[in-house]
Formats: structure tokens, C-alpha cells, sequence
């Protein structure tokens, strides 16, 4: 039968020590009193063995209550910290190893610390997603009117439900891919039903679960020239080598192709409306880009994502519909024509890649959240989108017509360019009183105006005359300070040039 | 001047095609017609060069209003499949290509289409991301008392904004980031601050982020053996190379890291409660591991998914916040203790690796959707987080103790099992009456019961003897109904094996 025996009242080995308290803190005091013995005793100020104070005398010294420094010492003792040896009182443990008894120090010296190569392509590839500042002339800048954004708002009242949850279908809701599917069999003539449909988190995870399902590294990717460069990023990433088709008047020159010796993987495009250049494709070379990928077994990725905006007749209709052979894979986005913080977009894959991309679509991030796409499938099938649409093209129409009208009176000197019929950003070319797009987008940035140079897009080396301006959402005044701030940018530069 | 003619009138030359209108289908009439027409030409049903009738003529032979014909002949031309000769009327084009000039066909052959290594490999990885049925003893399934799911609804209520939008930073709201930085320090002793945080949807697409960014293809991973299989699975579609190191009672045996030869990229642990079998690392493994990734300048990727859920004393201190060398990438989720359909988890990561994540980001999916991070910054800042999993844990122990008591009460010829102090899982183990967990799991399966079998999560060779069942949200009626339905199951089983 054990002795209980009177602690003895000999003063504790750790007599020197005193825990530190932030009473102003979130964290609970007991967390810290832990924490801070926790780091005397890695750190060596607490030695192995030691027996910390009782918690009488600690409540006493350390001017904490009893229960705060009884539970900081359960915690140690619970981590394997210290041992409470009955009658005896809490011993730190004998067995810390070594390594670990050093004062706190600073980092070691990271030079040497390794990411992946996909990791160091990234940052090479610099910061094409940038900044999210709402400036003219930036993209991606979404206003709504009262009429939507009520709908919206009372629509996703109905949405709040947070009883039960569990996880759901890797392909996204079932109501929001089948009002996806008779959307765009109504209005781009996409052959498609509800379950070939992937909803993702925007066209650039549309991309990524594309190429991570159809692109082994090392394969070959044909991409438009100028491309994407969110687009031609993320195959790079994946391993894939990259050959650029270049663009004209009428998009990818896809008599090119034929000339193209050796496999390709796939082929990206932006049928509807090139990013960034700005031209459809035409019929003929829809046609012949789909000959091509069949007769060469490449898949098409096809990026639709802004056709919603055409300004004078109707829009194209995809590629995917014109396809008999099953080798497109039709991309598109809610990003543009109503949230980019929705982040809704999607895959729609041929039936035979369905499995595939099930498969894969996990791995991502297993699968998207419900809320919006609820809140977007009653928005669709309710018929809100249509009449929205037709309202956000006016009202973007407009917009263009300002940016129009102020780059014509204010920078007829220095860029020309062409009224675009579609989309929702237009690229000025150099006059030639300028040279340098990457250097005119950074100075211009200093002025407070987003404008994104063009050469960087390009495959191939190519002139730096060119930058792009977004004119979503853009006001009256907007246009006018902008276009002031851009004229002053240019100025300047055309003066150190001469 | 060109000579008005009036049109002679002749038989036109497609007399014998009647363009296909379904009346109840959403897509508009013109948009039916012009498809009908397009699909007629590429099939070859009307030829090049045809002359389409004149619009007076088909609103007459095809019964249907002037505008819808002359919208669908429009969309003809302005898409390139038609022209229009002044004074002559519609005809088709000459140059489409011969090879879209045949009956529409059926697929072609699809045996030889290609996928990638990576889609081949999570095809075979096979439904670890299974259904999202809710059914006992599945896991992840999330029930709230009626106080959370009413703060939730309100707190969403304030978030419904959609007015004006735009793109957001990549690594998430920065009101989230700070909560979750005080409710780790606070709760994990996790030490970083908001600046170090990725916002992700989930810990699947955290795990990918730090895959992507730290995993080179042919890098090895080291893993627990068992493995989460989302972990395991993810870091092999990206083409790292595997090892298990084996688990027992105190976690990942780490003296085994010592007689590893080689380099290992990263090593994956879920020291907290390791998936799946449950044991809490121990301290001096954990200070083993810490060391041994400092001196094999290994990444540590430390998975702490469960640990808000502990029955008996403390939660046990992150890894992270052990490390004085930055060398763990922190991966946490409220998938488990609120909501897995919110999408919402986070990787915390090193001060000088916040670049190279930050550049790998936006290629996943650019940034996470705002609403939810905002309802759940001020769920964490106003409080109602830590009483929730107050609520929770008590509802989840009481879970537990239904399941505990209905397997010890029908299903103890059949399995053993301890009860687990940390989680939303337990592992039952054949008591030998039966032989493959797989075989178990499928059989039980049909009868309505989920359990998962262990054996699949193993990295080498295991016994197929255990049975993991998950208890959140589990009722009394369901665990009775559940354990009656298992124990014929294995019941049956056993006969058979007999």
C-alpha cells in the first residue's frame, strides 16, 4: 500500500521560470500557461526530470488561478510533456530528445528549399490572375441592376439550408446541369445532355480537370497564337509542350494544321470570340479543325466563355454541335454574364469520357458547392438569365460605345482599333508612337489604369504593340479619367522614345 | 445599277425538305429551323449551291410565320452555310467540305480514344469518393441542432449581395484567414498568421495544392500505411512514387523513417487521429518525425481533418505548431465539424513557401467562392464556432456510444473493436467468423448498410479483416437497424465460409 506522503516544501527547480499570460489574448489562459512551459521545456530553461512547481504554489507565484495551471498541466501530462508521480507531484518527462533542448531559433537558411517544377513554371509565369482591384479598363468587372440582383437575393433566401449536409455528386447538382443543357441547346446549339455535364469552379477548373484527364506530361497541346494565357499555363503545368497555330481575321489558321507534323493530344480554341485577338472562327475552318481532329484522334477543347456578349447579329454556334465524331469538350462559365464569385462553370465531355472524368473530378476538390449552383439552376430554369442577359448586353453595349468614343477623342495618336461585335474587351494596337506594351501596361498601373499587355499572351515572339482593355461595367466617368490617365501614360512614353 | 428582278416562280430546288419544329421544346422556332436546315446541309440532304426557298414560299409549305424563316435564314448566312444574292434569294454555299457531306453517322469506334496516365490511374483508384447517400455507418454526414442551422441562416442572410462583383484574392477572404488563424493558435497552437493561410474547397483540393506545388513526377512520398485514400491516391495521379510506413498503437512508426534510403519530397501524417485506424501520434514521434524532415529537408503534410472531435481530455498540439524549422504544410477542413457541402478548407504554409503556393493557386480554380467564407468568418468571430462543436461533440459521443452499444450487443461473434476517444469512425475487426472486408462491405451494401473496408487503404499487403463505420449523425433507430443488418450480413457470411 503506498505511503501518501506531505510534499515537501522545498522550492521548486523551476523556481526561475514564469509562464507567460496575454490576458488580452483570444486564447484561453490555460492554452498559454501550457504553451509557454511547453517551449521552456523544448527549448532547455525547463530541464528533463524537473519537477514542476505544485499547483499551490505555482497559483501563488505565478498569480494564476489554481484550475487555469491544473488544466495547462493536464495538457502537458496528456501530451507526454510531464508525468504526474502520485504524492510526488508533475515531473517534466526524462526522455525530450536532444535536438530539441536548444533555445527557440530563428529560420534556417531556406535557399535551399524545394518546390516542385510545376511549382517554379507558376511563378515564372507570373502574375497573369491579377490584381483584383475594380479599375477601368480591368476585366471581369460584373455591375448588376436592381431587377437581378433582387432575383437573385430572393432566390437564394430559399437556398439557406444548413439542418443536414453530406456530401454530394462529383459532377455538380442535377437541376443546374440539366438547365445548363437546355440553355445551350437553345442558344449555342450544344448537343448535350445533364449527365455529360461537370460543373467546376469557373473555366480555369474547367481547364485543369481537362488536362489532367486528356493530357499526359510530355504530350503535345496545339493552342491559338496569341492564347489564353490562363489556358496555356495550366497545360504547361501539367507537363503538356506547346505549339502555337497563329491567329488572323478569322481565327486559328487551321490550314496550318496540316502541316503540323507529329500527335497532338488536343487543341484549344475560343471559336466564338479569340482571346484576346478578338476574331469568330469561320465556318470553314470549324469545319476543317473538326476533320483535322478526327483524321489525327485529338481532342478539341473548345472555350466558349463570353459568347453571351455579341453586340450585332447572332452569335456563332459552337463547335461542339457541328461535331458528329464526339471530340469536343465544350467549356463555359457564369463567370462573365453574372458572378465571377459564384465561380460556376463547366465541362460538357462526350459521352465516352463521361467515366474519365468522373474518375478524376474527385481529385480536385471532390466536388462543388451546392448554394450557387442552386441559386443558378432556379435563375436559369425561371427564365431570369435570358431577360438579364438581354439587359447586361445594353448595358455593356453602352459601355463599349464609351470606350469607343473616349479612345477616339482622347489616344487617336497613339493606338488604333476595331469596334468589337462581341465580348467585352477590345486590344489598341501602337500607332507607332509607343513600343512597349509591358512597359506602357506598368506605367500606366502607377496611374491607377488597368491595361493588359498583349505580348506575353503570344506563343511565338511578336510584336509589343498591343494592349487590352476591359470595358465591363464601365461608367461615363470612368471612361473619361481613364482615357486621360492613358493618354498622359502614352504621352510620356512617346516622349522618352523620341 | 444592278436590275431589280422579280424572283421567277419556280419549283424550288429543296421543295421535297420540311424543316423539324417541336413546339414544346424551349429552344426558339427560328433557332429549331436554322438547326434543321444546318443539319440538312451537312448531311447532304440539301446540296451545295441549293437555292433555299424564298422566305413567302417556305412560310407557306412549311406552315410557319415569315419572321421565324427569314431570323433562321439570317443565322444561315451570318454563320456562313448560306449567302445571299440580291435579287435571286438564299442559296447555300458551295465550299462546304465533302467530308461533312454525309449522312449524319453513328460514333465512330471509341476503343483507341486516348486519356491520360493520370485519368487511366484514377480510374483504377476506383469510387473512394463514394456515394453521397446517406445511409448508416457512412461517414461525413453532418446533422445540426436547430440553434446552429438558425445562426447560419441568419448570418448567410447578411451575405446576399450581388450586385457588384468582381475576381478576389487567390488565397481566400482575408476575414476568414484571420479567424482561422486566431481559432488554430487559440485551439491547435498552430502558429502562423493570416498571410500564410490558402483557403481552399476542402482538404481533397488542399492536398492537391500542396501536391502540385511541393511533388515533382518520380519525387517519392512517404505515407502512413494505412493511408487516407483521397491523400495517397491524389499524390499518385500526380506521379509521385509511394512508400508506406507501417502504423501502429502510437501512429506512424517513425524509427522506420531511419532505415529509409533515398530522398522523400514530402511525408504525409495525420497525426492527430490517423485515418484510418485511430491512433494520436506520440510526442517523441512527433519530435522524431520534425527532426528527421529537417535533416532530409523533407516537407511534412500534416492532415489534423478530425480533431475538433475528442471525447476524453485534450485534443493533442498540432506538428505544426512544434516545428521551429517551417518545415509543415497544415491542412484542416470544416467538412467534419460544420458543413461538408460549404467547401471550405485550408492549407497553412511556411512564410517563404507562400510565393511559390500563391503563383500554383489561381490554376486550380483562380480563388475560392466568397459567400461561404464570409458566413463562416462571422460563425468563427462572433463566437458561435467553439459552442457549436460544444453542442456537436456531445451529440457525436452520444453517436458513438449508440454504435458501440449496438455492436457489442448483436455483432460481437462477428467483430472487435476499441472505442475510439477522437473522431467520427471506428475500425471493426473480424473476430475470425469471416474473411474479406471487401466482399463484407459489397454485401452489406445491398442490404443498405455503408461500412468501408480497410484493406483497399493499405499500401502493402494486409489482412482483409476490418471494417470502418462511421457514427456522425447516427440515431438510435438507424444504429439498431444497421447492426441487425449487419450481423446477417456476416452472419451469412460466416455460413458460407464454414
Amino acid at each position: 500500500m503506498p505511503i501518501h506522503r506531505q510534499p515537501r516544501r522545498r522550492e521548486s527547480p523551476v523556481h526561475s521560470f514564469q509562464p507567460v499570460l496575454d490576458r488580452t489574448s483570444p486564447s484561453p489562459a490555460a492554452r498559454q500557461i501550457y504553451l509557454s512551459i511547453r517551449t521552456a521545456i523544448l527549448s532547455g530553461q525547463i530541464r528533463p526530470s524537473a519537477r514542476l512547481p505544485s499547483t499551490r504554489l505555482a497559483t501563488r507565484e505565478w498569480q494564476m488561478s489554481r484550475g487555469v495551471i491544473t488544466e495547462a498541466y493536464e495538457t502537458l501530462i496528456a501530451e507526454g510533456y510531464a508525468h504526474s508521480v502520485h504524492g510526488s507531484g508533475t515531473f517534466v518527462v526524462s526522455n525530450i530528445p536532444q535536438a530539441q533542448q536548444k533555445t527557440a531559433q530563428s529560420l534556417p537558411d531556406h535557399t535551399e528549399r524545394t518546390i516542385s517544377k510545376a511549382a517554379r513554371k507558376a511563378l515564372l509565369a507570373g502574375p497573369s490572375f491579377g490584381s483584383s482591384v475594380q479599375v477601368p479598363f480591368a476585366t471581369g468587372r460584373v455591375v448588376h441592376d436592381v431587377r437581378t440582383t433582387e432575383v437573385l437575393r430572393r432566390i437564394a433566401g430559399r437556398h439557406l439550408n444548413f439542418g443536414e449536409d453530406h456530401y454530394r455528386n462529383v459532377q455538380g447538382e442535377q437541376s443546374l446541369r440539366e438547365a445548363i443543357a437546355a440553355y445551350l441547346t437553345a442558344s449555342r446549339s450544344v448537343r448535350c445532355d445533364a449527365s455529360q455535364i461537370f460543373i467546376t469552379s469557373g473555366t480555369q477548373q474547367a481547364i485543369d480537370l481537362v488536362a489532367r484527364t486528356l493530357i499526359t506530361p510530355g504530350d503535345r497541346v496545339l493552342v491559338e497564337d496569341p492564347c489564353y494565357p490562363g489556358a496555356r499555363h495550366a497545360f504547361e503545368l501539367h507537363g503538356a509542350e506547346l505549339t502555337g497555330i497563329p491567329v488572323d481575321e478569322n481565327g486559328m489558321q487551321t490550314a496550318l494544321l496540316q502541316s503540323f507534323t507529329g500527335t497532338a493530344s488536343a487543341v484549344y480554341v475560343t471559336p466564338s470570340h479569340q482571346y484576346p485577338a478578338g476574331a469568330a472562327l469561320s465556318l470553314s475552318r470549324r469545319l476543317e479543325l473538326l476533320n483535322w481532329a478526327k483524321a489525327n484522334r485529338s481532342w478539341i477543347i473548345e472555350d466558349d466563355y463570353d459568347s453571351e456578349f455579341r453586340y450585332d447579329g447572332r452569335p456563332l454556334a459552337s463547335l461542339q454541335g457541328l461535331d458528329d465524331n464526339e471530340r469536343v469538350i465544350y467549356l463555359g462559365t457564369f463567370s462573365k454574364a453574372l458572378l465571377p464569385s459564384f465561380r460556376v462553370g463547366y465541362a460538357i465531355v462526350p459521352r465516352d469520357l463521361v467515366a474519365a472524368f468522373a474518375a478524376m473530378r474527385p481529385f480536385l476538390d471532390r466536388f462543388p458547392p451546392p448554394f450557387q449552383q442552386q441559386v443558378l439552376a432556379d435563375f436559369l430554369s425561371e427564365g431570369y438569365f435570358s431577360s438579364h442577359l438581354r439587359r447586361l448586353r445594353e448595358s455593356y453595349r453602352k459601355s463599349r460605345d464609351l470606350l469607343v468614343a473616349a479612345l477616339q477623342e482622347r489616344l487617336a495618336g497613339h493606338l488604333t482599333f476595331s469596334v468589337p461585335s462581341q465580348g467585352i474587351h477590345l486590344i489598341g494596337r501602337s500607332t507607332g508612337s509607343w513600343h512597349d506594351d509591358r512597359a506602357a501596361a506598368a506605367a500606366a498601373a502607377e496611374g491607377g489604369v488597368k491595361v493588359t499587355p498583349v505580348s506575353p499572351m503570344h506563343v511565338s515572339a511578336a510584336p509589343r504593340d498591343g494592349l487590352l482593355l476591359g470595358f465591363s461595367a464601365l461608367t461615363s466617368s470612368e471612361a473619361d479619367q481613364a482615357s486621360a490617365l492613358l493618354l498622359a501614360t502614352l504621352d510620356n512614353m512617346a516622349a522618352r522614345q523620341r
